[in-house]
């Protein structure tokens, strides 16, 4: 068991957002097998908590599952950008606010099966309002939840992506330690 | 803000796995914008816990991130399939194991920002060995670890997969209501 070693490699697409490609690979029995990878550049998720416990969550029309999502705010981090710069962007972006202080916690693959992407995520705290500063074609409510709701929220599936669920779950977790 | 209205969608490719199609659409503010959306059929996980409290986990290699990975046992629903028989036959088909008890811990999307997989999550107890029939093309370790050891293997970057976490936290919260 191990490395799947690539014989050959063919690009299918490559978009705004996402690639893919298709490898053909080695595998350690010998056989050989065909890999479907989706690129997707790296990304940053943000559970923001204000002062009051409240927790940012943003709400968000989703095309590929066509629904209304209410999700921590998370976005791409630009090429060769520190994951924290993108952390940082992504929030004011989406929420029009800006943290003082920042914690790592963690990082997470979307969907290790099929795609490259990488998601890192952080805790931030001591927000101050800035310049609301939205993506041209993103359209986002921002919506406040106490901190200690969210787990009902992801029990009754009103936060219903891996990325919440799974920022949010680490922060609480990470603050009952 | 509200739903994005498909003006036109072309298909891009269609795979074994995933396919991928860009759709073009009215955002409400009238203007149009071009969605990259990865398809990935609906999939299954499974927190699958013994009467040790070990829960199971499989070990393998994930090409598109290049790594070796310990996730919870996952895979696809086919088409027509009821999620719970696709997640007993992905149980068996990684780990060997059957179980007489299943709770389902509720769904995510695993990336709504580009793809439409839907992910099931349950929890099976009671297990029993069962016929190990993997794959042909999947070389899969299975690992047990104690179910409360899984907040230091998430913390630790061990197990770094969103459905994994989301997956094990949502168990671990449920235990603990």
């Amino acid at each position: 068991m191990g490395q799947e070693r690539t014989l050959r490699s063919e690009r299918v697409y490559q978009g705004r957002l996402v690639g893919l490609r298709v490898d053909t690979v080695e595998l350690s029995s010998g056989r050989q097998a065909e890999r479907e990878i989706v690129e997707h550049d790296a990304c940053a998720a943000i559970v923001a908590v204000d002062s009051e416990d409240n927790v940012l969550l943003v709400r968000q029309y989703r095309k590929p599952v066509e629904k209304m999502l209410l999700e921590i705010p998370a976005g791409g981090i630009e090429s060769g950008e520190d994951p924290l710069d993108g952390a940082r962007r992504e929030l004011e972006e989406e929420t029009g606010f800006s943290a003082e202080r920042w914690e790592k916690l963690g990082f997470f693959y979307t969907s290790p099966g099929f795609c490259t992407e990488v998601m890192h995520v952080y805790r931030a705290t001591e927000l101050r309002q800035a310049k609301r500063n939205a993506d041209d074609d993103e359209s986002i409510e921002l919506v406040r939840v106490p901190l200690s709701k969210a787990t009902e929220l992801i029990a009754s599936g009103e936060v219903c992506d891996a990325k919440s669920i799974a920022g949010l779950l680490m922060a609480l977790c990470a603050l009952s330690r």
